[in-house]
């Protein structure tokens, strides 16, 4: 039974224990600190499944706290290679000024893709960027015994009086978190209340699931209605949905770039009508046809990217990939590109983001922790990702530009 | 300007170079090695930025691999805490046996939730998995001048002859992939070909991006119609779509369990009626009210999980959100629960498999790298995917299924 | 040159001039009345197309009110058969009592489908109905010319005092029409901005496009922004839409009826549980794995039926596809079938519901024209199609779950 | 009790009968004939509900037949206005020349809008239509005990022989309807067969419903697997679904046409640029922000109205509506127009088409019955309402970028 790490006596003893099958692996914790439990996992699944792990305990976080609050059972850490981006100049309402861009991805290509992009928006006078909605939602969903039940219920939801009563219980659970609008959809006899809050700097769904058992409660004790499920999927979280595309979730927010045509010309290779054509076939009409909630070349990879060196919640990538990308021609011969991310979840305190590696990554951004006022730090890294996700398209459609311009020329010359 | 880390005297005058605009960050690599590239990197962001990086700098892959193959601009690595569920006993085709799945999150409750999906499938007698489809795809888009030429080749696109020439020309670009199918889509004067190839133990996007180019190559020639773009979005990839749901894309995979109604009362506190509930009135009801694309609890949270252990590319986590989860009672009394799969790129080869924690991880599932049988391994990392989404799936139902009968109860009791 | 139907002289050197192109189709309603014109028109077709007119110039409606506002170039009718359902027993809020349910078809057996769901829906009770929002829509376009200019329009938008300055503009336009609220959707530059009014009898296209003309102009004059389009497709009118299913349109409305298990086994020869088992597997599942938007079996068949016996717009099926049928059991055996309806566009006054046909269906079932209290009549005319609807679905899915217990019996009889 | 219309003394009987619930309405055609039940229900109506019909019952098809094919419990009849648009030119392959066509409707201005297209259309060259696909579709659902009885079942269908055997089965059932292909859709333990065929000039949903049966017969005789619904809802037959806007079904037609610079401002007061200006935002923008199937401005009106006038199915004007309408600008500064309809199931025999006056409006387009080469009439019926339809969009997208243009002005003038 050899192990990669060095064992004490008293750590061989418990591995043994856990061999025979008495003391599990979620219990070593009971009599092992954290890095000692991480330590004894590993050499289980070493003597277990001969395996050797030299690269999954390299890992340098506070280990409490990590297996406090981000994870179970802990073995280790995977790394990402962390690569960087930029600069990249945002004129945004909450992140102004040049930004580097720390993206944590293995697929080749992608850094120099968008850095490339930050390149050209630089040049070209930077990236405008805006917010335009900014609401976390949870959505429980209730059942009612009849159709008259459930209209009742429907008329009180609509009652102010009775949004004054959700709100008071909602923003009781949280010094920050505030119930904005409390929307409800009905099918048959159920009714889904899409309930939306400002979550601050925390992109809080936490807050909002505490918050919204609170209005569940509220409604059990005022109706006698017991909510069927705290999330009815019409919130919604971590699936594709139109909902989310048309309302918004989180932070709904567009970046915007212009470009002149000779610039494009000399800088891309390509010409703005090329670059107009691909996103309008690929983009538009292929992904119309493709019965797609996303109208984009790549925008989840940037999502992706960032969202991991940041320390985001990598399974809010699917809402990333609803962005719509515009490239419109301008009268004088250049283009207007565009990115609208209509459900950008992303917060700064919270989640991953204390994790030692990522938390670097946000101070790196200027965006790390609470900010002085409330939820300015979120904003602002949500108006980062959007110029980033707009780099990152921008420099892919101008590469399939260049290269339809390229075989397009080629046949010509045939 | 202090950095973190020591610096030579050389690496200093390179710094000072870098600060001063004379040397790029892309550029250093070439007058530095990999490793020094990135310190530098690491040093000229802490002096520019003012910030400084204690942890980023901790990483213990191959770096001239890794900066070559994976990513660029290197600065070091994020680490995200890895934890241990399981085992489950998984009965695939492939995948045989009990599997402890390594999972990469950040997200406190994700695997102790994962974990007690496993315990109680593997007491119920295994998750079944099965492959139905295995197809990667990749879709140029062709634009004609007429709607006759339009008609003109989508009927050359139809003659056996063709597809025969195609897979030619697409087969010689690789050692292993193989075209299996190509599906034109019409609209307008636009045709996208949707190419679909068997890529054996890669997830194959390198792979079918470098045949398809042959393949427009080939039509290039042969009809004269250049390209717009190799990828018109209705592949579809990393965009959330119908097209994927409806044909597959990559592995089309369902995992199932089953469990006695005395099961599901004694170990998860519920019953199999609320657990159906839920999932009905949750995944089904409010999923279609949502005009969503994915019928399921948190499928995402599990993909992402997994994929980011094994080094899968991140933004598939959209595909694989697609996720359709079933849980139908049986006549007596128990559930059968599945979940299906339409569109899961994975590979075990390439990528992000050949960092070295995450080539850890893979070697803990016994399928790192290429398969004796050219793809096996790759289908067993598809059915152990499937079968950790399936745990996570039972797992989530059965809780909100026990918080909804609990809450009823306590209604009751008033 | 001879015609079915005798020409006076007069009209015989009319249709001369027809044929010879000195007198278009059009302009022939210049110089002779609308029923001759119409004569005249069917005998040019007869001359020039080799055809012979017996029956398309059998009509009794006003001719000269229907070519005035209902359409143009008239040369006579189509008859759609037209049967009769019922009757059928609504609990509705403006729909009270027995109904005879006209229906235009040509697809034989929906008319006895319809009347058997009618009297089973009877004997147990009756339908009960509500509407739960009752909104006509219409989505003008904006595009700006940066994001900062967009962004202020949003925010001016946004102003309660805006609201009001466009309510006054839209509501001076009519008598009736009042607008309710206004939701803008930004993508890139572009603002789409969904005006909802309360429309009253009308099903109101024309009362809310007039309004939100008078909106575009309001905002032409105070922002200096001309509007791209008077829709911008986001209203969505007659095109199949997530916005639709999710936020409603013209009324959104549920039926409901409840079956006790002997009452199914005994009058509809299946059980509850096979009901539950085809709606959760072809109107659930199989609409979901589609692709659709639409969660029914036939809904759009009876929308359509009754659409045309009482001159509602046809191409508003589209909306009344977006059906979702819900089939539930009731912990004593029994069913809850319910149809909610998100965009059941319906009016009363104006369009094709002053036809002499059509008017005689709509005083059938009492809600012709407008009434006392403005805005019941169309509110009573959705609650009875929604009764319709339900009563099409039930029967549907009974005769399906009955063809398969028959089929499951043979099979075991085998 | 008295009735609009004269009874004999023998069927003033027969009402009181009626009337005092002794006959019921659809047991009148046991002591009565078609038209007597028909004038007896109306005169039961009159006498029960209080109203008078004088023009339903003003109808001159064929009672018998129609009472015995269209519908059941037959009133009367509706009379929908029926108005002419054209000539149009088109060059299809199977309708070549000028067309008059036939629209039944009750929108004012729908007539004439068509009927300018058609005018643009044949003065710049007429209307290229082309059928890509021509298959009507019908998918069962068969629900499995086990994922490895499903995985069998796959197998089993994925086989060539299976394909052999069903196709026998499913081609024996009609002398026209072909079996052309065979598409497993798996989720969980359900598996939708997507039976795809030639239905010949008949729309077909009869044929393949019967043929569909066939085949679920010889699947339960080989397999012993009872199928739970013909329709699974993946056919997908009159909701909106993705999988028939991706794959199609009944005809997939493309129309195009070709207008210059010149032509479109002298003609249609407005620009190349405007029109594609307004199509882009509102038919492509627009609906992509709405979650919308359909990409077109008014496809289902157009489609409803010759549809209502040559028999077919008004509920299929759902699958109309998934219109996908392109403008593209061409080098020289004209407009290329097309639009793409996946699925129009059209017929020429069987449903509505025999119906006096809709024969008579299929007589007036040349395609009436079935023609010598079984399924061209059909064909051709697809390529004339694609025309059609383009010759609505187009008409509708002018006006408005003309009326854009003109606000335009409007406000630079200000």
């Amino acid at each position: 039974m050899s192990t990669t790490e060095k064992l004490t006596a008293d750590e061989q003893i418990l591995l043994e224990k856990m061999l025979s099958g008495e003391i599990s692996l979620r219990k070593i914790e009971d009599v092992a600190d954290k890095d000692t439990s991480a330590k004894l996992r590993r050499s289980f699944l070493e003597a277990k499944e001969n395996v050797s792990f030299d690269h999954i305990s390299n890992y340098s976080f506070d280990t409490e706290a990590v297996a406090k609050k981000n994870i179970e059972n802990l073995i280790g850490a995977v790394q990402i290679p962390l690569g960087i981006a930029g600069e990249i100049e945002i004129n945004g309402e909450y992140a102004k000024g040049s930004y580097y861009l720390p993206l944590a991805t293995t697929e080749g290509a992608l850094v120099a893709s968008v850095n490339r992009g930050c390149s050209i928006i630089t040049k070209s006078g930077g990236a405008t960027v805006r917010v335009f909605k900014n609401m976390m939602t949870r959505a429980p969903i209730f059942k009612f015994n009849s159709l008259e039940e459930t209209k009742d219920f429907y008329d009180w939801i609509m009652l102010p009086e009775t949004f004054g009563k959700i709100k008071q219980a909602a923003d009781a659970t949280s010094r920050f978190g505030k119930l904005l609008e409390v929307q409800p959809f009905v099918s048959g006899n159920n009714v889904h209340l899409r309930l939306g809050y400002d979550t601050k700097d925390a992109m809080g769904m936490n807050m909002v699931t505490i918050a919204s058992e609170a209005v569940t409660k509220l409604i059990a004790d005022e109706r006698g209605t017991p909510c069927v499920s705290l999330s009815g999927n019409m919130c919604t979280d971590k699936k594709p949905s139109a909902i989310n595309a048309i309302l918004g979730r989180g932070k709904t927010v567009i970046a915007e770039a212009r470009f002149s045509g000779d610039f494009i010309k000399e800088t891309l290779k390509c010409t703005s009508e090329a670059m107009f054509d691909v996103n309008y076939r690929k983009n538009f009409l292929g992904s119309m046809r493709a019965g797609s909630l996303g109208f984009n070349a790549h925008a989840s990879n940037i999502v992706a990217a960032i969202f991991l060196a940041c320390g985001q919640d990598p399974a809010h990538v699917v809402e990333g990939s609803l962005c719509v990308t515009e490239m419109d021609l301008t009268p004088d011969g250049g283009l207007v590109c565009s990115v609208t991310l209509p459900a950008l979840e992303v917060g700064t305190v919270g989640g991953g983001t204390t994790i030692a590696a990522q938390q670097e990554c946000l101070k790196l951004l200027g965006v790390a922790g609470a900010s002085d006022v409330p939820g300015e730090n979120s904003l602002a890294l949500s108006e980062i990702v959007a110029a980033a996700v707009l780099a990152g398209e921008v420099s892919l459609v101008a590469a399939q530009a260049a290269g339809h311009l390229a075989r397009a020329h080629a046949q010509l010359g045939r």
